[in-house]
């Protein structure tokens, strides 16, 4: 065993640990908590699994879990942008790439480069495994929401335009997942807890 | 798109959002809140990536990360045994069976049997996968717990005894990490976090 490179692994396997304590504004169905971080990348991995058979283009299902797994790391620095936060989207890609630089430097060099170059695919949105990821990214949320009479859009004020708006690329992961999405926000529309 | 696959997906998605509920003994580091399964699950199937490198026998990393982010999945009917409750123990595998039928039983016949398989395959210990998952379990555990200068042992008055036993196979997963939790066990011996 290289020591030196064991030491790394762990030193980003405890660093990553603060994924947890990171919070998202989306609650926990039941009207539980605040989810975190680490709770939610966690339950898109298995999602990935269970729902890969309506990815609109065939996907490497292991490398995608993958991805869904580590997308939120750089949150650890960065903080949990919020999808309608106007002001701090404007910032976001340039506080996220100063994270990974420093939470993805703390792995060897070889695991260290997959999981950016991992990332950074993820954000380019082009392969079919990373327009999946975003789906599932996209989907997760609005099913706990919706889980919950829509009371996180209620809370935020938010307007189904908004909701399509950043959803503009979520049919190229899986056109079916993207209709049953715009059924749910049909629905919202018409019980008052998302705005017209 | 079948409608009633699709529904029964939706169904198992939204029960398992439970298991973020579900609290261990285990403390996030920086001596944080007690850790939720599902943090939990992600963090090991995170390790499984990057630790596969020093299992014994070669494992297959994607299995082995599905896997660990499904092992505690029972825990939403059966709650969190803790690893030195000795009554708990005793009741836990009929607990986790009934669990196991009821939650799995919720997907698609091919999908609900996957896991199954996988869940009874992670309890048999015996595939290199398996025992790998089962190093991860144990060791990641144990990190955050030194990490926090042992603290869970200490309030449970944990004696290394009990904890060797626990990790009685922990190295047919992997030796090399088996060797280097000694080690911490040694290190948490002396400055008295864990009794002798």
């Amino acid at each position: 065993m290289d020591e030196e490179r064991f030491r790394k692994q762990l030193d980003f396997i405890l660093e990553i640990d603060k994924e947890k304590t990171i919070l998202r504004q989306t609650h926990l169905t039941g009207h539980g908590r605040r989810e975190d971080d680490a709770d939610h990348a966690w339950h898109l991995a298995v999602m990935t699994w269970l729902l890969s058979e309506y990815a609109n283009a065939k996907i490497d299902v292991g490398r995608t879990m993958l991805m869904v797994l580590i997308h939120d790391i750089v949150e650890i620095d960065a903080g949990d942008t919020y999808a309608y936060d106007k002001e701090g989207k404007k910032t976001e890609s340039t506080r996220e790439n100063a994270a990974a630089d420093r939470i993805f430097g703390l792995l060897p060099e070889d695991q260290g480069a997959a999981l950016r170059a991992l990332w950074e695919e993820f954000n380019a949105y082009e392969t079919p495994e990373a327009r999946f990821a975003h789906t599932m990214d996209n989907f997760q949320p609005m099913l706990l929401n919706n889980s919950n009479g829509g009371g996180d859009w209620k809370e935020h004020g938010i307007a189904r335009s908004q909701v399509e708006e950043r959803n503009a690329k979520t049919g190229t992961g899986s056109e079916d997942i993207w209709k049953y999405m715009q059924s749910i926000l049909d629905a919202n529309v018409q019980k008052g807890s998302l705005k017209e």
